[in-house]
């Protein structure tokens, strides 16, 4: 039998520079080992960064110099597997982790590869991301889907693994009280998250409405509009709203907003002796209240995409049924309008929306062969 | 025989209000526990707080209304057991812990009792502190001296556990790099922590050259003069004099000054992965570099007094010869000129002074009786 | 008003020696300190050690050398307060943790209080138990029960609370694979904390077909019937049963049986680098595979009554529905029944059986004063 | 110019079944991977399994089944390097450490590597170890020597690595008691590192008195011979010598003996809340004093070789004169008299020996010629 990707192009959506994508007909990518294998991408999710690479060009050091496939929330089917792969066969459906790291730095080795200073990360100039036909990856970064969760579902285990690494940088343990600063996807994930994690109390912050409808929908027990007041105020307002006043506080305050106001009343909404993570982007500085972590013997942790296990757990609890990710699927379209979807979120008039893979047939009638 | 302390004053040293102290003769505690213990008190450091309360009147929340003794870094002996003690005997000569917690709170039963919400700390408003002939407290929160380690720095076991507490929030493990931001006495016993936790590069960074000299005979392996310069620039600095390139930055920055450029470059000083923690009290807000410790997944810990093991391992350190106290005492002076101390180390002419207490001919007359 | 024990007989469950239990009217209990509060207890379960000292005089070197009053796993209703309490109002039903510590030693400041060395706990010599008309206790060691948790499923926060304890000393976390070894109350509980703390896979293991078919029912995904073959046989039986071959054996072991084949079979059945803990007592010595230990690096914790944090997680757990206490009451008997119910316990026709208080009345009256 | 290896032997010491050794001339091998560096060994040293297999043939299930090279302690000279190397040049010093694993598993991507399931390990059935001319291995897992520290010490950060490991395990923090059963290398190597990690009371049991003194002069605080008493009394005996009573016992204790008596007496010292680290190897069941685990929540874990950070931790102490390894050094010999070595330590007449390489001469101009 011929090879499947044999005279196939591998359509990409690329940005030439900001502003500017086009299609892009480019040779399918080849196993650079014998560990690799090769995956037709079925459904890829649009990330904030994609959109921020579209927009401007640039992610703090990160510039596009050069055309760049974007895209790296993606699940798809094996269609190749190198002749050192054990774990997966040809047809298996399969989430991707979008980054790979050395395997031989100091944090590869030390169990904390997605610090690894020579990470080649999807859509991360100048590494190409995943809207594209094809996706060559070493088999260890491909995570087999069980038969209950669905390629879309998969799609999204991308931005649930930032949330899993956010809750495990907290140390978000059974019966605590988690406060999520926004609820935007990866805030509404944090929240999922703490709730499967055993969190009696997960209160969302929003200064949108509709967003903490739907983190009610999906995982909150409490929610909190924040108004335009100090931090101080809100963090007393959040304390208040959830019945936290008892404890001092939340046990585990969780910022997915990146926005100053909401890292204030992070600090000032953690109970003494608690947990803080930083896990949304947003401005390099911010005036930031040092004296109540000193005092208050706050531990904050910085999160930084994902490492060992949150693919795995993630998966896990998609599985478990513990995380609904179906709720956060606004809409599914086909490649060729990969750019109206960009625009849709550019716009904020969706939470998630996924593109169709360009070969869906391929990915589908192997699958098929290979039961 | 009649009770040691019968007929005797308890002259003590007492903050009025802002800029008005004097000597007062106070009637002698009372323990009031069986589990207390009488001490008469030899030593007293001066910190930096019991100066800022007699020119400020208040810190942070805590504001001088009514009369208070000073000090709380103190050694002395003991002169009374409560009759349910067991570890201590009249003679005894003790390092004195200076607070203790109410016991019962989920902070103190969770091993974290310097984070009681009704911690008694001596010379923190409402409560009384140690600058007097006699006090009164716990027996469990009086440390025995082991014959080789002297009252005077005994008196110094308060801010060495400072820095011990500091250098476990920090978790300093053998073979690391430390560095400390600030090189006053809470800075340099920071860095001779973690020389003793066997950090294997330590450097002392501070504005003023005689104070890296004395971190240099101390502790340091390496020292650097902050310059008038960006957060980023001084951190490579730092960095570059230390030969810490290589690792990305330090495993470990504790900042010790609470200036808010030590701050800031701090969080460019560490590495990826690192750890900071926030020792020295400072403004309450600065602007802070909250996506270096987001990206870097840097985990920053508040740092506040002391708790449970602390006071222990301080002795110990001093005992094994690990830690030199004696090198921090500047000068010892006589009760009587308590003020004096005060003035000298308001102006920054000495590293610690020690206030001999009103009674030593009592505690010594003790100490010789029991042995 | 009358004091609500005035005249009150406290009518109590005493074991005078080896197969020697008695009713005996005792005084009502004093508040031994400000702290104390007194309780009419509602509730009482029987322990296996209750039915060991009634029928062994001893367990380990505590031997029961002077009448003593059985029963810990009770639930009661307050009816004192004394002056110091500020958390907990007469007519609040509670489940009492009963065993308080010393507060002053090193386990106790550190957060180890079950480690204390002079615990007072209750039922074991020369300590009186809880089966009685009344339980003076410090406040907080009596835990307020939510309106949704009843006094019959507050006597069991005690094995509950055994079985939190645990799960954290296996540090159990969400989509790990615990094995729990035996099915009795406490490895029922420890299967049940073990999926509210999120193990994807909680495999009950028992010689007894009906004590999994219980386990099943409450917690368990998978259980294995234990059979007379090695350890290794069992352990590969086991590692089969629950598809955990590709993971190399179970994250968690935890053999809440003390039995030896158990205890080895756990040390094979863990995965290289998981973790097993030894919750059930047994011989003090047993045929141990300590190189399995070595070379897969297994970590091993001993796991002793409860410490801080556990009841509050363990009613947490009840109150969220995520612990199905109810199951596991087989039938609650009155006060003049004691001996019969330890009789059923001691041959093993039922689960938990729960023995009311004699004084129902006066706790009821003073729970409907109180609303 | 030429390669340094052509045309050159490879002589190699090789096991070709139990008791029967000889040399060989293998080919120098190529490097594998282009991140892989050539190393002439220069030193080995003599390690308890490798006589093992040249007395037994086996170690557990590692079965000698073709002839294969011993040796896996050792230092070299590097003499070519892959063209992705860019962390060695040639002529660098390096310690060899020589087991390396998948960097694709589970354990691998968690930062266990030495629990890797398809480690391929020096002179471990079926690879040759070490005692040859030449080493070809990854880049990372060789690791540069500073000038203060000598190819000869360099051999021995194996053993080293071994303590740092099995004291890591330990979580040995400053201040601490550590006891280590046996006075063996491994031993005395934990017992340096527990002095190095700041221990302050480090006692070393042994049955030979002779150990004991080596012991005293490179570690232990204190040394206790063991007797032929109950493992209860020579614990007794252990904690009275070295004054740990007031403790409770130890706070660590590391069987580096895998000796049965000391295994059990390792439980009795160990105090409440302590932990043991089982470090040596011996028989694979032993009678075990399970109930002291639990009951005093003892932490107990294996120790497997060593994994992240030990090598780079090692040569560390070895450079800041914190662990004496000449001490260690029995003799050195030269490379043709290596059974010599190998009856030397299988008669227990020396603590270390080192053999030769078989090419000085050439590593030894390649370190001239490149610097």
């Amino acid at each position: 039998m011929a090879s499947p990707t044999e005279g196939k192009s591998n359509l990409s959506f690329v940005l030439n520079k900001t502003h500017d994508v086009c299609f892009e007909d480019r040779p399918v990518p080849e196993l650079a080992t014998e560990h690799d294998v090769l995956v037709a991408v079925n459904y890829t999710g649009i990330c904030g960064s994609d959109v921020h690479y579209w927009q401007h060009g640039a992610i703090g050091n990160f510039v596009v110099k050069s055309p760049m496939v974007l895209g790296h929330e993606s699940a798809g089917t094996v269609v190749k597997v190198g002749p050192a792969v054990k774990t997966l066969s040809v047809g298996d459906r399969v989430a991707l982790e979008p980054g790979y790291p050395c395997r031989r730095c100091a944090a590869c080795l030390g169990g904390k590869y997605n610090l690894c200073p020579d990470m080649r990360f999807a859509a991360t100039p100048p590494y190409d991301g995943t809207l594209a036909g094809f996706w060559a990856a070493p088999a260890d970064f491909c995570y087999r889907l069980p038969e209950s969760v669905s390629l879309q579902e998969g799609a999204l285990i991308e931005p649930l693994a930032v949330g899993v690494h956010i809750a495990r940088q907290a140390g978000v343990r059974p019966g605590e009280s988690v406060v999520v600063m926004g609820a935007g996807p990866v805030g509404l994930l944090c929240a999922a998250v703490a709730r499967a994690f055993g969190a009696s109390t997960v209160v969302s912050v929003d200064i949108v409405p509709s967003k903490l409808e739907v983190a009610r929908k999906i995982a909150a027990t409490h929610t909190y509009l924040s108004r335009r007041v100090s931090p101080e105020e809100n963090a007393r307002g959040i304390i208040e709203a959830a019945g936290l006043g008892a404890n001092g506080g939340a046990d585990v305050v969780i910022d997915a907003s990146g926005a100053e106001p909401s890292i204030q009343a992070s600090l000032h909404t953690v109970r003494v002796g608690g947990r803080y993570v930083q896990g949304g982007m947003g401005r390099a500085d911010v005036t930031f209240p040092i004296m109540a972590l000193c005092v208050k013997e706050v531990t904050a942790s910085g999160s930084f995409r994902y490492g060992s296990g949150d693919y795995k757990l993630a998966i896990d609890l998609v599985a478990q049924g513990k995380v609904d990710l179906k709720a956060l699927i606004s809409e599914t379209v086909a490649f060729g309008r990969a750019e109206d979807a960009f625009n849709k979120v550019k716009e904020g008039q969706v939470i998630k929306v996924l593109i169709a893979g360009p070969n869906e047939e391929i990915s589908r009638a192997h699958a098929a062969g290979s039961s």
